[in-house]
């Protein structure tokens, strides 16, 4: 895609909005010339941060409105009252055709309540996902689900695998992707009755790429497969504890370095190769959630991010315009619910 | 306890037996000189091992059998068909009295299922559970279960807390040790059904420590609290999950220093501090999973480990036996019956 594209800013989502909305776009405008921005928010507050940055002014809109979700709403909650809400307001923005994605940095349960309310599933698909990248041994893995369904059973694992290889395909670039169902074995006696009746449904389904069958934890980080499929519980437990792992390691061996005079030494000849290090593991680089399996791009930024983040947001949902994600995904769920025409019909 | 104590060491469990168990004992005999070793498993094989260490075989008795559990075995054939096998031997030698703990690197279900059917499950407790120590950023945290149990109720969850909370207390030395539930936010409305019922039932109990509701991934390696409760399925993921994390962490670190001639420099000069990062996160250094709820103290080493992280293993033995864990859960166990009956009532 060679043209413009539009993506739509909750400019209220987050714990640092609108100042890190407006940056953030700031930044990503600089990374993509052919970005533009639709604002949504409080113009006495979006207003002047806009006006303080020319070049963004130029290729950007505001549409005021007062009303904002708030972080402890719950999903049925924010679609009954937050009907002018700039998160909502920034979803229609998409349905309507304005734009071609969204990104919040808002309440999660509430944009993907909104969202799928709006939007709507794609055919074939009954319950949207989370997914996000991780930075692995091999490269990156894709990890859905991350928190939007709790309880899975096997269908919409198989909707997820169907959903996470297109990922990998599009945004990531493997044509033939392997995909895995996370659990606590890789023998096939191990694990829930759902993970072996979702294996079974994957071993005949026609989903493009390489099934492997169950993988573990250290799969993940191990890079053994491209996607990695699992229930929104065990994902987003999966995530976070990814992240602080990460974490303490950086710390650990910060504390390393402070441990003597030598090391304190050695630390500034390899600061700037460590410096690398922390990027690589940075969690604002992996920052932007894609919920997927929806008719309508959105992604969701960290509540707590900054403006580096949040651009990095953009640029996940901008990746996926580009690469055609949603006719993917359609192409995909379909082919797959031609396969498994019962099972689909008693998942239902 | 200042006498003598024995430990059953199951020689034939695990991928290196029984080469790893013998120089692991001979590791642990150097550290805990009031340890004695009765090993269980084809005298061809272990005696020559044992002739070879004298100050090993000063302290060591060796019961002859051919029989082994395989590791691919499943526990009910391991109980219906291996009744001389090592494994089983070692575990009697617990439940005769011949043995304070035991010890096996071998199949973990095997483990598992003989050991409930020999030993027996303490008062007031359903399920047993599987339990580790975890790095942190403040010390060390228990979490359970690992694997035992894959899918739970609010009951069982009560359960590993009060099994979890004496770990921390004996093992751990925190008098008044902190728990919190695993889920994927920390707010009263998420996760699961099961985990607020749980949550509920422990805001009441008489649990010595302090509740402090949900915590999340990421609390595991912040060390925000000293035991984390969660089923086995999503402990055993996030187990990995963290292993896998760490490697790939450590990874980094060591390609950044082999990234330029500087970094090379300056891993030279912090060699020392960061094998200290290594050390603190090498697997080796917290095998050893406790096997909790039952009526004998059983701990399972990784089966890929080597001689060090097997005698770690004989440590973790060595300290619940020290520290009187099996009578600290019971009068635990006893205390929360007592607090509880009807939700114990309802849970059977």
């Amino acid at each position: 895609m060679t043209g413009r594209l539009t993506i739509a800013l909750d400019a209220m989502g987050g714990d640092n909005a609108p100042q890190i909305i407006v940056k953030g776009a700031n930044i990503a405008r600089q990374r993509y010339p052919q970005a533009e921005f639709l604002f949504f928010g409080r113009e006495g507050e979006v207003r002047p941060l806009l006006d303080g940055m020319a070049k963004l002014r130029q290729v950007s809109s505001l549409v005021h409105t007062d009303d904002v979700v708030k972080s402890d709403d719950r999903p049925s909650t924010a679609i009954r009252n937050g009907r002018q809400s700039s998160m909502r307001l920034s979803i229609n923005a998409v349905a309507d055709g304005r734009a071609e994605a969204v990104v919040s940095a808002g309440n999660t349960g509430a944009l993907m309540g909104m969202a799928k309310f709006v939007l709507k599933t794609l055919p074939g698909i009954d319950r949207p996902a989370i997914a996000s990248y991780f930075p692995t041994l091999k490269g990156e893995t894709v990890m859905l689900d991350l928190g939007a369904n709790l309880q899975c059973d096997a269908q919409n694992l198989v909707d997820f695998a169907v959903m996470g290889t297109a990922c990998a395909r599009t945004v990531l670039g493997h044509l033939n992707p392997s995909f895995g169902l996370l659990n606590v074995g890789s023998e096939d006696i191990k694990g829930h009755e759902y993970l072996h009746e979702a294996s079974a449904i994957l071993r005949r389904a026609q989903i493009p790429g390489q099934f492997v069958g169950f993988v573990e934890g250290d799969d993940i980080a191990k890079g053994t497969v491209d996607v990695v499929v699992t229930d929104g519980f065990t994902g987003n437990v999966a995530l976070k504890t990814a992240e602080g792992t990460a974490k303490l390691v950086n710390e650990y061996v910060r504390r390393s370095f402070r441990s003597s005079l030598l090391a304190g030494f050695g630390y500034l000849l390899a600061r700037s190769a460590l410096g690398k290090v922390r990027q690589r593991i940075d969690p604002r680089r992996y920052n932007g959630a894609m919920f997927i399996g929806l008719n309508g791009i959105v992604v969701k930024s960290h509540g707590g991010t900054d403006a580096m983040g949040f651009a990095n947001a953009i640029g996940v949902a901008i990746d996926m315009v580009k690469h055609g994600f949603i006719d993917q995904i359609r192409a995909e769920a379909a082919l797959v619910s031609r396969a498994e025409p019962s099972s689909r019909a008693a998942a239902v």
